[in-house]
């Protein structure tokens, strides 16, 4: 990209190149253009992703009541320990029916509030088929410009987004408890599949070691995956920080395996994918034919697929 | 479209004016090539939506061992006796871990394979992101022209594609289960909202009305959603039956509120975004410039906004 095409518009490259400065205001301003939808982050975007430092990415996800935030809380002093600036990125779902529990959430996540090498936000959703998605890893640009590193997606769940946005990490970990049902463990599947490492926490409830036992011979029977690994399982008790360094040590394990060309590859695929599908959208959605269009497919007098491809031959 | 644009290509007008027949013979053919992804159903397209006779199209959704194909077969039953010829698409889930489950659900349907009118199809995941939801209304739309009314899409799970593909129905039934912890409520949020009729099952359990008044005093308060009465919650004994009269009357009296030209509109709008998403994808990824393109966005240089905007730009 050409530099007269980024001062085309807005000239924004102030704003990328005071995040190298690691003051936390900068950043704070960049992180709200990228969650309003800002114009002028568009054409910053290969800038911002030149001046990432290579941070590690990592997803976390779980349903509510695996002690997921309790654990980030713990994951996150024992980075610091270890000398690492710590950005997280913490997604709301669209369901009107869970924002209580993840407002309850957020409210203990302040225990790092006063640690200026601690950053912490919250991005909110804006109910659009991947939209939470394109706006998460462009914030996760932005921490890791601004050199925080590991940069962590906490979502919450099973749902549709919350899957998508754990793909889009390096190293996803999933959050599990010890008590499964037989329905519950059909539910958490979806969540599995994208899960790099299982922590199964509340350690300290009696039939923890059994449920990581059990997953682990689900884990290891499951075909489909031959080509890779089975995940570790992994058993902690967030309260206590039990099994917490181990856990830590098991995300910085996974680094240099995300980072395999193949890993890489499918990763960027999926981004790549995420992307096109945002971008197809917003321009077909914006085009002049688009409520007639919608129109004559709601009346059947269109079939989705043909008008899908009439609209992309007009935006593309 | 013109008629030589769809002679142009292996002339396959036969195997549509062959459906209107009938006979399972030519509808079973074109489902193979449907989700075979034969090239020559695609210029097929608009005469098989004109072809259409307006089969109310019912999604029904839940968890495995909520009874959800128990379920199914009562409410077949149901329609039969109403004189309705039923066609149902079981759509199974990308998950190797929760394949076993489905294909047990899958004998049980057996039950009404001797019928001329009902016409049951598994539909397989490709394990592509939304390729299962595009075959899948596809589908549906050639089970319409054969004359089958309603065509029930039953998917398992909480995952994404499931999600989705519900979301394209006209009605949604979400199936759940009596016994409730907050975990499990939780995760089953995401199915909730896609809900326009909830049946709790296994009716004849303890507690199976508790969980219902439940139910509805959630969706009651649940904010979000103002402009949508909550959904009605029914309670239903699939086993015996019970419930699945009032069922079938639930589901065949949404069928006019899904014909509002709102609701309407909005599942035309959502239909277009996935076939838009699934077509981008499907030329990016024939482009000459794909596997560039993808590897430097794995090696960071290339951000994947940009990169989607080129592949966009090249393909459109």
């Amino acid at each position: 990209m050409s530099p007269q095409s980024v001062c085309a518009v807005d000239t924004p490259e102030p704003m990328i190149g005071e995040l190298a400065s690691g003051e936390r205001r900068p950043l704070a301003r960049l992180l709200t253009r990228i969650e309003n939808g800002d114009p002028s982050v568009r054409p910053a975007l290969p800038e911002l992703f030149a001046a990432g430092r290579g941070a590690h990415v990592v997803g976390i996800t779980g349903p509510p009541g695996s002690g997921k935030s309790t654990l980030v809380n713990a994951l996150i002093t024992e980075w610091r320990k270890r000398g690492r600036r710590v950005g997280i990125l913490a997604v709301d779902p669209s369901s009107p029916y869970t924002r209580g529990a993840i407002l309850g959430d957020r409210i203990r996540m302040m225990e790092h509030a006063a640690d200026r090498d601690v950053f912490m936000r919250s991005m909110a959703s804006r109910g659009e088929l991947g939209g939470v998605a394109a706006t998460t890893w462009i914030a996760a640009a932005a921490l890791d410009a601004a050199g925080y590193d590991p940069v962590l997606i906490e979502t919450v769940g099973a749902g549709q987004s919350e899957v998508e946005i754990a793909r889009l990490a390096e190293t996803t970990v999933v959050v599990e408890v010890p008590e499964m049902g037989d329905e519950v463990q059909a539910i958490k599947a979806g969540l599995l599949e994208v899960a790099d490492i299982i922590a199964v926490n509340k350690g300290d409830r009696p039939g923890a070691d059994r449920a990581a036992r059990q997953l682990r011979a689900m884990l290891s029977t499951a075909g489909g995956r031959v080509e890779r690994k089975p995940p570790p399982v992994m058993v902690t008790t967030a309260t206590t920080a039990d099994g917490v360094v181990a856990l830590a040590d098991a995300i910085d394990a996974h680094r240099s395996q995300a980072r395999t060309p193949v890993e890489a590859g499918e990763r960027a695929a999926n981004q790549v994918r995420r992307a096109l599908a945002d971008l197809a959208a917003t321009r077909a959605m914006a085009d002049a034919t688009w409520d007639r269009t919608i129109r004559a497919v709601a009346d059947r007098a269109l079939d989705p697929m043909t008008a899908a491809e009439r609209l992309l031959d007009g935006v593309g």
